[in-house]
């Protein structure tokens, strides 16, 4: 193999590729990338077993080939080189070593065989459709947070993504829950999705799929089958495992009775609620709502450290309630909101609150109160 | 106590005291900024008992008294509360409660005694100099690198700072080494200086002080003596104590008469070591450095993952020499370099190495080469 490629062409593929490769491997062949050179492109491929990424790059081929080599080096190496400049790099099948070389600069480095590379089987998608990278950033930027970090119930370690039923019709939702809190968020179904099996994204797929939708104007081709997902744009592959397992029920947890309608900015309110934490222990980090006529009062109260309270002024017309919650979640569910008011629906101070964006069904959160 | 204040005024004030405070205490005081207020101004002070900070800060001063609270909570607090606040801080001693208001925004924190709080023991000191921010800064910046973190030889875990014979008489130094390397700055000796015992300023003090030289206007009372060392600004007094050994005489360890002369510009030649370090193996990280005529050929071998060189041209006209260094010593000790190109003095490639700015005598550094 011998190729030509810009630094910065390069940098960009390499990155996108190393970044799915594990830091600590005890298979070696997995913390290698493998690259493959042929007419006038060369790809690289790093995968970590659950996760396969491939993402291609322009490059003046002089001699096809393949090799294998370690990812975060290669990495390193390409970053620290002068932007701007022409990189060449070499495999040399008699000593086994792969040659960068850029300007007075010349890297040699070990490989291992194209062969020993697992690259990850084909399948057959039971769907395949299109979607616009806004549409998939926003399902899964605005559900993540909510994604389980317990081993054990692994089957909420992910997003779960399916096609159901909303106001008008069919949507393409994702849903991440922890049993604490909830995010369902809703899109238009695009065409040819409406047969999709519902999948369980990983949470670890679900930051290198991130990655593919910075660009506003990108049509994500999106596959799906049982066992298997995958993102692809012209340049970039991301095929992943989905969990093998059953999402629960989510829409029971939903609540439907709300009836006590709290609206409130949600930047003033995530400010108010992060400075009273302040005084919270470290542990418990509960705060309480205390609702009266179109005034809010948040409180904390540690014996230890101290106590804080700060009212703000909303719109709240019910009766008064007491209600608390760990702040942390409601500062994770208040910045999601970006476009209007935050929106509570309160019952009592036992059960379930709904959150949402002004009156917007499509992007619903739920978070669970606690005694305080 | 009952003082009105700026909330930015607040904020600085109480930043440059809380950073004092260690983040564990087995004594709880020690976690508590001591804060005292009357006639216009209130104070913050903060001490881990080997330094201490006093802050003082103009305030509205409604009742003078004094109190201390958790550092870290008041820091976070001030920090959260919205900028242009005026912040109301009330204490009560029949509760034992310190009152932060601001806006619709209360807090009630827990003090303890202030009569509790380890105040400093004040001192007699033998020499009382000034200095400008600018002077004091480079000759702690440009030494700083080198403090050793070895514990066992706790006499070099800070920068010697004293009088020496410099070229043209009398200088204000600093010194640093961990043994491997050494870097001596000289600055010109202050009115007043000229008596000044020589103190090991610990690495902490070294970082705490590097806040109250920011201002290139500014003038640093210095104070010193045998065990202690004061610094401080119309604001803030940064008194600490000095380690208690002797600093090794190092003057044996800088070469005098190394003759082979190496010009190179610093910047090219710390992003080439750099890079060629990437393939280095974590624990040896040595790079060779093969001098020949204006040439200077940088490599790195590490059987494992591969091999790297590249090429610099420089300015050598002397024998060709092989001498290897730990490639962190020589980024560090290149990343010195500001205003010219970095010359190095070397002997033989087992002898220590002088580097210096061009002909610049004012601040050397030494670094002990490495088999390779």
């Amino acid at each position: 193999m011998k190729i030509s490629i810009e630094r910065s062409v390069l940098l960009k593929a390499v990155a996108q590729a190393q970044s799915v490769v594990e830091r600590r491997n005890t298979i070696p062949i997995l913390a290698n990338v493998l690259i493959e050179a042929e007419g006038d492109s060369v790809t690289f491929r790093a995968t970590d077993l659950d996760i396969e990424v491939v993402d291609r790059a322009p490059a003046m081929v002089d001699r096809a080939g393949a090799t294998t080599v370690a990812a975060t080096t290669l990495h390193e190496i390409v970053r620290k080189l002068p932007d701007g400049a022409l990189v060449t790099v070499v495999s040399d099948p008699a000593t086994g070593r792969l040659t960068v070389e850029s300007g007075r600069t010349t890297f040699s480095l070990a490989t291992l065989p194209k062969e020993d590379f697992p690259v990850m089987a084909t399948s057959e998608y039971a769907s395949n459709f299109s979607a616009p990278a806004p549409l998939l950033r926003r399902l899964f930027d605005k559900s993540k947070f909510a994604i389980s970090t317990e081993e054990t119930r692994y089957y909420l370690n992910g997003v779960y993504m399916h096609v159901a039923d909303g106001e008008d019709g069919k949507v393409l939702r994702c849903v991440a829950t922890d049993g604490h809190r909830l995010a369902r968020i809703d899109a238009d179904l695009p065409d040819g999705a409406a047969e999709m099996p519902g999948v369980i994204v990983p949470r670890k797929t679900v930051g290198e799929l991130r990655k593919l939708l910075e660009d506003d104007e990108a049509e994500i081709a999106v596959s799906v089958s049982e066992t298997k997902v995958r993102f692809a744009t012209p340049e970039i592959t991301l095929t992943s495992k989905v969990i093998d397992g059953t999402f629960p029920d989510y829409s029971r947890v939903i609540p439907q009775g709300n009836t006590r309608r709290l609206e409130v900015d949600a930047s003033e309110f995530a400010q108010a609620v992060d400075r009273v934490a302040t005084v919270s222990s470290e542990r418990s980090r509960a705060v309480k709502l205390q609702l009266g006529d179109d005034k809010l009062t948040l409180s904390v109260n540690a014996p230890d450290s101290g106590a804080a309270e700060e009212e703000l002024a909303v719109a709240y017309g019910d009766e008064r309630l007491e209600i608390g919650f760990n702040a942390k979640y409601l500062l994770e569910i208040a910045s999601q909101v970006d476009r209007e008011n935050a929106v509570f629906m309160f019952n009592s101070s036992g059960d379930p609150t709904l959150m949402r964006e002004g009156n917007d069904l499509s992007a619903v959160y739920v978070v669970m109160p606690m005694r305080v």
